[in-house]
């Protein structure tokens, strides 16, 4: 069974020597708005989205990353726009967001 | 798309205060091991396997805790004999292990 409708998983791994990493741009921050926005969503959001840290997801070349279980859905985002679209469109209304998914 | 097969995914939340947590339960250690005997496996494994830590995923209460997705299984392990069984029989085999499940 799963105990989530989502589970998403952001890549908040730094690398060292100032290489490309989804930490440094920015996914630490994504991270915390996102589960303090899905939180914030009450019953539809909180009991039925787990938002997680995840360390390194492999995907350092297509920028900040995160991906949706069960569905396997990678992404990458810019802002909390993105994020946001992502939240409404996928994690409630269960339709992927085409234009941040990433093959 | 999915990238991997499996997409494992370990707990390793160190949580304060010396409460009960994945990381105080040897998760760190058992993540390590387990990426380090999944790329032993070569292609059957790396190719196909993603080992990655997360934060809390949230079941403090049952012990240290890995999720397997696409397939949303939960699994609380004791030692290298439980996560060697898990590799062998349901990454590998695709058969999930029922004594170690957790639902």
């Amino acid at each position: 069974m799963s105990y989530f409708k989502h589970h998403v998983f952001f890549c908040c791994n730094q690398r060292d020597g100032g290489q490309d990493c989804c930490n440094a741009m920015g996914a630490s921050t994504a991270f915390a708005w996102t589960k303090e926005r899905i939180a914030s969503l009450g019953r539809s959001g909180a009991g039925a989205i787990r938002v997680s840290k995840a360390g390194c997801l492999g995907r350092c070349d297509i920028g900040p990353t995160l991906v949706v279980y069960p569905e396997a859905v990678w992404y990458t985002y810019v802002d909390q726009e993105d994020l946001e679209e992502i939240i409404q469109e996928h994690l409630i209304g269960g339709r992927p967001v085409e234009r941040l998914r990433r093959e």
